[in-house]
């Protein structure tokens, strides 16, 4: 089996910009992705089928079967600004040359559909949190990361990206398109860290000029802050994982 | 080495059905088709021969070599429902890519003779066993899943299914192949859990309308289960697992 | 890099015979192929270098470098039986693929140069030895593991090979070249086994009626059981590992 | 993705000498090579990108993103000896067939551009170092072994080279480019042997006749000798790691 994209659409997007959102650490960009797909209505036009993903399917609550895959939605900014791109995945690839793949994937599509700058997210695994959590950010060229640095970001001065969500931000350098990382702090222990995904979310919305409503964000931010301050309740300071949605139960997008 | 497919014969069929089963958790799948096979007498028509099978060989009782491989059996049902192709294996293909490379040959098998359904199999584990065993159901769409609940099955709602015998029935929905899967409750300690394999085929013959005697598997479920007593009235009630042919000893479908 | 088999004769062959002798459990097969080679000054004609093998090179007595490779040399008979065309290498590939690869390999080179036969070596590991070692044999059709038989030989009945050796000799049988592998006992603690390679060359040379010296491996043989009964004195009675040429001071055959 | 190998000039070269430098034990070789070129000022010319590094971006001090890959740098020399292509990498591959693959590449470009001899480094762990470090030698013939051993290199009799650094010297072999290994005595617990690196390229220096100003490798040394010490002094006596820049913070060369 090869790695097959299926177009569905083919949206004539202008000054398109990709979102690059797969699971990673406390699923701070999937999270961040799903919610923009959600609240901007975005629309599925294409998938990656794969045998780099994972040799699984998984059935939904109506008994239906999915496949491990990646999606593409688009929404059309009727505001003047940027169209754009969200990318996600169930997951990332389990082998180095499939998250190269996907990467590569990525952005051939980000091409073909015109996308002129590239945004991925991620966490930043943290002992020091702030509140709200601090965001870094990276890019292709030294006039964004001061572009980002006057949005409120901090600059991610050295250290490695790894995996598929590093691979479509680095990948895009020789590529010749514009891209960003913005990694927002996350304690290490949530599987889902809303709270990091709204904080990316802000920067990302004043860097594109993009308003999405976040309360849906702050709703399960605020849910998981609970449930963290009653576990370390119940353990004497412990902080534990705390699961709304552990693997298992990542809720699918489509 | 590449992966090839020999055909021994080109069976015409009408309304096929393709039935899979590879080795899984307590050979449910691989025990429901073998039976088939051998109470049908399903003649041999096609074989896989592949690197993705494990790089060793097996000897029969004759001292005759034999391959890792998978193989094609096909049954003309002279009752008027549909014929048959009885897809199996010795082994699951040891790596993921390996995984998907298989259930795409079946797939593509099942196409080009006609298949219009695709039937996997498996085994669910369970501590908390019926008697006889429940059968989850899932499908590539909803009616197929309300027809399954109507005969008996439970739907299976959420979760995910592993290995090459989820992968065919997957892939089965972006080819168009109607596909179902059934699980039979196993308690996870068989290898050969033939009273999971049986419950299992009592609802692939509703389903299908084909009558397959069962009365084999039903001794050695018999068997299995004597056997589970007396380690059970030996360990004090703790149950081990009870080897009717293990790993090494499973018998080969030839 | 890609497998890259290079020529370096092409000899003209009658009724060959090609004998597989990778390194494996006591370097059975690779010890006897190797005797083989020297005793019979066989002639090297072709190389395969390939990228599965391991990432090593490793450098001679005088400091030249040498790469990981398997290694064809043949023999013509001068007393009218079978020519031979021996096959070797330092060691078996790293992955299941490779295994495959390199069984194709062997087998494409054996059919090039109008190989009729094909015999593979090996070692059974066993805790009840026989002096000298019993050889069981299996074989890719019944007469000829009746033919085996009548030559000393136990049936092979049942049980796994594994890795390239197993591969040369069951991938025989779909190409439609017979094929036999004989397995000489072997303690399984000995690194280099000359008195099983001697047990399963007698086989040999009785089966092709090719006359070998095997003077050689008798001395090798000698010494070796001379020190296993002096580590079993030194540690009343616990055998170990006797390496005469461990992994690292395995003699390369050139 | 496939490997892609980017040309930013091509130079025209003279009796070129390849010397490749990727890290390994001690960093030898990469220290050497990376040194080479800051003296040298040596140019970049070309880049390789591929599936065969891992999956990730490193990010520099300004913020900007990094791709794992490796570099070709050229230097004209002006005093009538070879010129010199420089190969280096941020890492070895992480696949056994990724090493064969970047050997490839590199042995590809060092025929290009016309280079008439390889020479690659390493790092040698022994309990028992000199010092000044020996320097062991290996080649693809006899006379460039003995060239060597006339220029003050210990025969590198027996052993095998692992990693990318040996495929390339090895691979060199049946490619007809003649080639050597030096190895330095390093005491395995250096991250970055410097002192070990500087007697290498004392090595290398005389054989090629090419002045090289090696002040910054002898007070790199120096320092890791005084912080050595001082952890035996802290630890009485027993060596610990120190990393003066660990796998972290390994400097990017360009």
């Amino acid at each position: 089996m090869q790695t097959e994209v299926r177009y569905y659409q083919e949206p004539e997007l202008a000054s398109a910009v990709m979102v690059c959102g797969l699971p990673g650490i406390g699923s701070v960009a999937w999270l961040a992705v799903n919610h923009l797909q959600k609240e901007l209505h975005a629309q599925l036009f294409a998938e990656v089928l794969s045998p780099m993903f994972s040799p699984k399917v998984w059935l939904g609550e109506d008994g239906v079967v999915g496949l491990m895959k990646g999606e593409f939605h688009f929404w059309k900014n009727k505001a003047g600004g940027p169209d754009l791109i969200l990318f996600t995945a169930n997951e990332q690839p389990y082998s180095p040359e499939g998250q190269y793949e996907l990467a590569e994937v990525a952005l051939g599509l980000a091409r073909r559909f015109g996308a002129e700058k590239v945004v991925t997210m991620g966490g930043m695994a943290t002992d020091r949190l702030s509140e709200p959590p601090r965001v870094y950010a990276g890019a292709t060229d030294v006039s964004l990361v001061k572009e980002l640095e006057g949005l409120g970001a901090l600059k991610l001065a050295g250290g490695a990206i790894t995996g598929t969500n590093g691979l479509v931000f680095g990948l895009a350098r020789p590529k010749k398109i514009p891209a960003v990382c913005l990694l927002a702090e996350t304690p290490g222990y949530l599987t889902l860290d809303a709270n990091a995904a709204k904080a990316a979310l802000e920067l990302f919305s004043r860097m594109l000029k993009v308003t999405v409503d976040l309360t849906a964000l702050e709703k399960q931010a605020k849910e998981n802050a609970d449930a963290v301050q009653k576990a370390k309740d119940l353990s004497r300071g412990f902080p534990r994982e705390v699961r709304k949605g552990g693997d298992r139960e990542l809720p699918y997008v489509s």
